[in-house]
């Protein structure tokens, strides 16, 4: 018999994975604030929190973000305590220690994880979920589950920084796209040459990666003050145009700092660094 | 007989050029201002610009910005009058009409290109070099070489964008490992997550570009409010372990325009025009 799950939140993400339960077989309860939004095909919607909690041993929660969290779970640290909360909603690591407190004072054995992919890929092979905290299977989810050790906030350090690089990187075409069609450029005329430099990212990534851990930032694929001149023509080319270019004139301020304080000759990797030395300023 | 070509500029692009052309068999003259820097075996240096340019029918030139194309061609107008110019220095498209204009006044066939793939696949099959302008074919360098018009600004304004989408998306790496080292995890074991990130761009991408020529913004892989939402943990979570955001504020700042504008409900492809509406303002 598949265990009954409870799934509180039915956002895109928590819509998907009440249903993914649910067509895996097990008995699905959902919760959701706004009771307007449909629960979806072969769950069960409870009146509230406590009485969603109540059915299952195992508690999923999905929401927009840790406040809604919080105030979500403040009035069912009751009905949660001998059970096992499994928050996947997206935070910040202190935010996930945090919540792992709150659920250890009440007996609440706590996991907390991350969805690191789109909401389509929840139970199909491509979904990946990172956790951390209380070790889980949760196998109707499908793709890569990969448990990240008993630190409550580990899985959120992760998916802030997977998070970071795949909202920049979005941030990348929104802004390319802008550039294109200020030059008359059809969007998907440029596609196929833009899905060419997406496809340079992994090998950046191994080496920005392997530099840092070995702590060697002398000069790679591009030197910091080549890399300043390239974001200088983007910003300038915005400019022209009259298209908003803050996000690359951010960038190129950090290269410029770079610069400033003598590195100008080492390479890319060496502005990571550069960004932690904004700590102790 | 295979042509004699001249290189103006030996960074590590301009070498990498001449290298590939000697090695294809080409006579390879070079040229560079500081005359420290060695040229490529099997090509010959020349004294000055005037006498490279004299050796040979064709001149390609790649410098470091526009600024020092002009002050290195300015005094060959002469020995270039009835010769072919390729102009591979990564630019705007206003400056590259502005040398293609130049060039038109003294006779000289021009060529502006773009090279948009890292020095070290010059002359192998990963090269990709687009131009427009004058056609021609350089199979030397080897790769995919695009031909995008007779707008000489063409291959610029393609290559701006892409050049705009690549750095912004290393601007992610940049970010993305130094928010990982915050939380103490090491970035090779970071690594494998992110280049799982980066294998959703292209997909991203279609998506994007798609939307933008069909003018259909109605929701896509993500909502602008859900978007702000996520940019919004990670600048908590930089701020919180004293890691500089100003990109992702940025980024963050456009989508709380939209939002504000009464757009938080469209996808993300509606942030390319809400960065074109800064032209208004």
């Amino acid at each position: 018999m598949t265990e009954a799950v409870t799934v509180l939140g039915l956002g895109p993400m928590g819509n998907a994975l009440a249903a993914a339960f649910a067509k895996a077989g097990h008995p699905t309860t959902t919760w959701n604030r706004t009771a307007t939004r449909p629960t979806p095909p072969g769950t069960t919607r409870a009146a509230s929190v406590a009485a969603a909690v109540a059915t299952a041993p195992l508690t999923v929660v999905c929401l927009l973000d840790y406040d809604a969290v919080r105030s979500v779970l403040a009035p069912a640290g009751d009905a949660l305590s001998g059970r096992h909360l499994v928050n996947l909603t997206s935070g910040t690591p202190d935010a996930a220690r945090e919540v792992a407190g709150w659920a250890a004072d009440r007996g609440i054995t706590y996991t907390d994880g991350a969805i690191t992919t789109p909401t389509e890929t929840i139970g199909t092979d491509a979904a990946m979920i990172l956790h951390s905290g209380h070790p889980v299977a949760l196998p109707a989810l499908g793709g890569t589950q990969r448990y990240l050790g008993a630190d409550p906030g580990r899985a959120a350090g992760y998916d802030v920084a997977l998070l970071d690089l795949f909202w920049t990187s979005v941030a990348g075409v929104i802004h390319a796209f802008a550039m294109a069609r200020a030059e008359n450029i059809p969007a998907t005329e440029l596609a196929s040459f833009a899905k060419d430099i997406a496809m340079l990212m992994p090998s950046v990534i191994d080496e920005h990666s392997a530099r840092l851990d070995k702590g060697d930032h002398d000069g790679d694929y591009a030197n910091i003050t080549a890399v300043a001149a390239g974001m200088h023509h983007i910003i300038e080319s915005a400019a022209a145009r009259g298209i908003d270019a803050s996000v690359m004139r951010a960038a190129h301020a950090l290269a410029a700092r770079a610069i400033e304080a003598g590195h100008g000759g080492d390479g890319v990797s060496r502005l990571t660094l550069e960004l932690e030395r904004a700590s102790g300023s």
